[in-house]
């Protein structure tokens, strides 16, 4: 069977370099301008040096409020004989008015007295005093601006000034985005079919290519048709100066892409040496260049930026603007593969005056990972992987100023995490950004150090009691507080009308029953366990004991789809997703804060949220939340 | 006579709590959404946390290129009992395909050998493997984003895939400038009246505005005439966020605004305590803030910046981002006002390793000076000014990047400086910032290690050599380069047909023949000295002597504008203006480089832009420069 595989695996480098070189070779990168007029010119890129046309002041103006006058008539005026100036031999004038060639200098109003006779001073005039000389701002022909620069509102009003009215700038590079792939629709909706996928990279890119000064025409989606999408190439390489083919998702489809470069121009590139972004195509039709972007949000932005930002910068004649770098401490280990350069998306928090670097989920086929991303870190080939606790430069998506308002946290999930987040932000301008690892998760990064706060629900089964016994176990050594999110209803998450008569945890034994676990270390699991023991049922009895979702929603989510027929979760979660109830337990969700690690203020507003009535609101509207306890400290561990 | 007055001296922190406090009584910060296309979301900020439609994928997908298959039908497979599954047992899929409810998990392509009679493997599957569960990516509700978030590329395509086609926003501030004076004219022309001023503030502003997330109205110029104003002011506080009046240049025009704020509703400040930007006025009319700029750029930029900017973020819910500081060292004095905190507008450039701050000409009424501005720093109120040396610091207005990336030149004026700049700019994306201090001002900072390179043409009089005396006496102890830039014609630049007939110095001494002269430590001012005393001609004889100009443009614009009838310059300055020129003498300009200061990279740069074809060309077309020495090593000084 015919099976494509990927021709090459060139380094980096050389794909960029070789790139650069064909397309310089083509005259690719000759600037190109166009005239417009100024007003329109706002945040466009100057072709060339602009020179005033026009001096200002184009007359000799007064620099002062006060009265012009001839310095040589003055000469004889001092304290002890006051003079007094007639009215031919004086103007009143104000700043920036007009000064007559009759007169050479300005007296300043609080120097003269104007009677009725005429206006008395009582110090002579140096000449030119007060006096703006034409062109003491701007002469004409010098220059404004030389070429190269954003024009801006200064230098937008500077060119009014001027008198210039039109400006040549570099013309806007046309990106043309063709998305490919005929499991693509259009526009997400309730109702889609098994296999169909939203086309959302096209207007990812888009956005992208004009943060870069591009103009950008999107393409219907072509399906996977040689000639419709011979078709949409053509068309593309007849208008832009950048095309971009966007693969759907299927593996494979590139080959189309690299089939269609190498009969129409010259194919460069097929497959890199790099993670992800493995896929990539690049080529040249007509002295155009042509990339092929694989289907992955992630890997799409990354041969994107790679590739179309420098080529789209230089064809304006400016330089990239450099991401800001931060050395950051990799939160965990992570694994890259050898020969390849590995690119790594983290999450980044400012903890204790080191950055720390939280490794995003790497299998995340959509564009939420991009959502959550704050920056890339290389590790280059050859290097084998990264231990946590190593130190490694990350480039910045996101501004410093937003990663140090971060607060981190990690443990199990509730909808009360997402509510903190929401107000958070919208009240003291902080970015919460929470990972869900489960309980115990939570409590190995607090010990580590790594994080803000862990959302935890861990039941102790000797003593009924939660959380308490487990931080005196592990988290001693280091200043806690155990505050009450609130007390949370857990039961078992069915479909609605519970069309298998679901009533206990006795039915999930039945042949017929499809159950969804949360992950082992999740306080749930816990819960699940302490239960089933207490009520002597053997695991190997439950039809999907083994099968882990990470969240309350996945496995409502779950459940509403049909992948099972019933999990362990939270009320808010089924109500969420319109699926009926059985409660099972009550249990305390607490967070667990590291008060030194989270500083005054951050712990301030954090509390002061929790506390407030706008989450108690929030929890009540989504039911299942007990709030008698809510905000209370149950216990706090101080050195 | 009457004349206004500023009735207060309102301390910044003061006015900005009371507008703040006052517009926070009225309500004014609430804030306001609307429900725009996802498509056209770009660049908006979210109103209230987004939560997903749909979650991603909505079905069971492939994770990987292979066959799906039930893992229960293939426990017997194993190296040395092959199985092979019958086409009902398995379907081939690719990445992201659905997975039907009869299977379970994915076998990778690669442990696949796919035959006549079916597909057989060697390995049992484990259930679940390959396999992507409904919402891996994203689970229906759950939080894409929280409030107050800038929805950028990834954004948008995350909430596409979600299936949410339309988003709640925050509305965008409506700001309405309107512009007023007499004395503006909407357009620069060659021929504009004495006194008339082009209105450029509103398009500043409007564009300061934008970048802020505002969407502006601009009116028509409005006369200085109470009913025109009145009706103006009426027209936008009906549909307005924010009013600006911007005034014209002339003092006292603010009284107007001041006047028409108390009938309308309440004036809040009228005067502030800071320089510039002491006439502001802050007011309110029917819950709208209403702020009065003064005409002069700078001021209008500041005020603009301390009172709207903090209030249009405001009341978008977002905090207005921090602009970066860095502190530099200034390289002069400056002197403030006691009583009132002082902006002072610098140019940046990092000198070997120290950012140091040279201020900008605090008289210039025009936006150059806001072009060239790369920061500003804050002498409080009770400081006494700032030494030369003195460590302070500066807000950056231009990203650090361009700022390292700048070399400083200071010292004589010639054509060939401006050359050099659009040069550097185009080729090596690199800024030259050049003052313009004269000849032996430039010495003076080289001296002190404050810049890159200085341009002199300093004679001795003595010797008739050129420049090199002048840095053995001053420059000991540096290592330096003197590179020759051009030989160039100095001469008197005389109107078109020289109608007074001047042909040599000794025309300068007739009565009706007005002189400009160049400042002290010019080098044009040095050899004007030189050639008055080798023909004996006496400095008092000659009608404007003392009358200054800074540059050779400002000359030949001068003697353009029949401010003067003529001067000494060069004559590419005389042509530039289309001006006649009488040839006086040659002279040599030159660059003193410090090569340690400049790094290798930037002086090599230098060096082989000064030696290349583009500025011979340049400066040839220009006329008047001799370039047989050009790029040529003249001394050097080697420690």
């Amino acid at each position: 069977m015919k099976r494509n595989i990927y021709i090459e695996n060139k380094p980096l480098e050389d794909a960029r370099e070789l790139f650069a070189s064909r397309l310089e070779a083509c005259g690719y990168f000759e600037p190109k301008a166009e005239e417009i007029p100024t007003l329109e010119a706002y945040n466009r890129i100057s072709a060339s040096a602009i020179y005033a046309r026009r001096s200002a002041p184009h007359y000799v103006a007064s620099a002062m409020d006060g009265i012009a006058v001839a310095a040589v008539e003055t000469e004889s005026a001092n304290d002890y004989s006051p003079l007094t100036l007639s009215s031919d031999q004086y103007l009143e004038v104000d700043t920036g008015d007009y000064v007559p060639p009759q007169f050479d200098s300005v007296i300043m109003i609080e120097e003269v007295n104007l009677t009725e006779e005429g206006a008395r001073i009582i110090k002579p005039a140096v000449p030119w005093q007060h006096i703006r000389s034409i062109g003491e701002d701007l002469v004409a022909r010098d220059m404004i601006v030389p070429s190269g620069i954003k024009l801006g509102p200064y230098e937008i009003a500077s060119l009014l000034t001027a008198a210039i009215e039109r400006v040549a700038v570099v013309k806007k590079p046309l990106v043309y985005i063709i998305p490919t792939g005929s499991e693509l629709v259009e526009r997400g909706s309730l109702d889609m079919a098994p296999g169909e996928i939203v086309e959302s990279n096209s207007y990812m890119l888009a956005g992208l290519a004009r943060e870069w000064g591009a103009q950008v025409i999107r393409h219907d989606i072509v399906p996977d048709e040689p000639s419709l999408l011979t078709g949409a190439l053509q068309e593309a390489v007849a208008q832009a100066d950048l095309i971009v083919m966007c693969s759907g998702s299927s593996a494979g489809r590139e080959d189309y892409t690299a089939e269609l470069i190498e009969q129409r121009g010259e194919l460069l590139v097929h497959g890199l040496a790099m993670r992800p972004g493995k896929p990539a195509i690049l080529g040249i039709i007509d002295g155009k260049p042509v990339i092929g972007v694989p289907g992955y949000p992630i890997s799409a932005q990354l041969v994107f930026n790679l590739f179309a930002r420098p080529l789209l910068y230089r064809k304006q004649g400016i330089p990239a603007p450099e991401p800001e770098t931060v050395e950051a401490l990799m939160a965990r280990k992570v694994a890259s593969h050898m020969g390849v350069d590995e690119f790594i998306y983290v999450n980044l928090a400012r903890i204790q005056d080191k950055y720390i670097a939280f490794p995003l989920n790497r299998g995340a086929g959509i564009t939420t990972s991009l959502v959550k991303a704050d920056g890339v870190a290389l590790l280059p080939r050859g290097q084998e992987g990264c231990q946590a606790g190593e130190i490694s430069p990350v480039k910045l998506m996101r501004s410093r100023g937003i990663i140090d308002k971060t607060i981190v946290a990690i443990g199990s999930h509730d909808l009360s995490i997402d509510f903190l987040t929401d107000l958070l932000a919208r009240n003291h301008s902080l970015r919460l950004i929470s990972t869900n690892v489960g309980s115990m998760g939570g409590l190995m990064a607090m010990m580590r150090g790594e994080v803000h706060f862990a959302g935890i629900h861990l039941l102790d089964p000797a003593t009924g009691e939660y959380n308490l016994s487990y931080l005196e176990r592990f988290m001693c050594g280091k200043s806690w507080l155990l505050v009450n999110l609130a007390i949370r209803e857990q039961g078992l998450i069915v479909k609605k009308g519970n069309p298998l008569g679901i009533k206990s945890l006795a039915d999930l034994t039945r042949k017929e029953v499809r159950y969804i676990n949360r992950q082992k270390g999740s306080g749930t699991r816990i819960l699940f366990d302490y239960l089933l023991g207490r009520e002597k049922i053997a695991s190997p009895a439950i039809n999907g004991y083994n099968r882990e979702e990470y969240t309350h929603l996945a496995v409502a989510a779950a459940v509403k789809n049909n992948a099972c027929d019933t999990g362990l979760g939270i009320y808010a979660s089924a109500r969420a997703m319109d699926l009926d109830f059985i409660p099972i337990a009550e249990e305390m969700y607490d967070v667990c804060l590291l008060p030194e690690v989270l500083g005054d203020k951050r712990l301030e507003y954090l509390l002061e949220t929790i506390r407030g009535s706008e989450l108690g609101t929030l929890l009540q509207k989504a039911g299942g939340y007990n709030l008698k306890l809510t905000g209370q400290i149950r216990a706090a561990n101080s050195l």
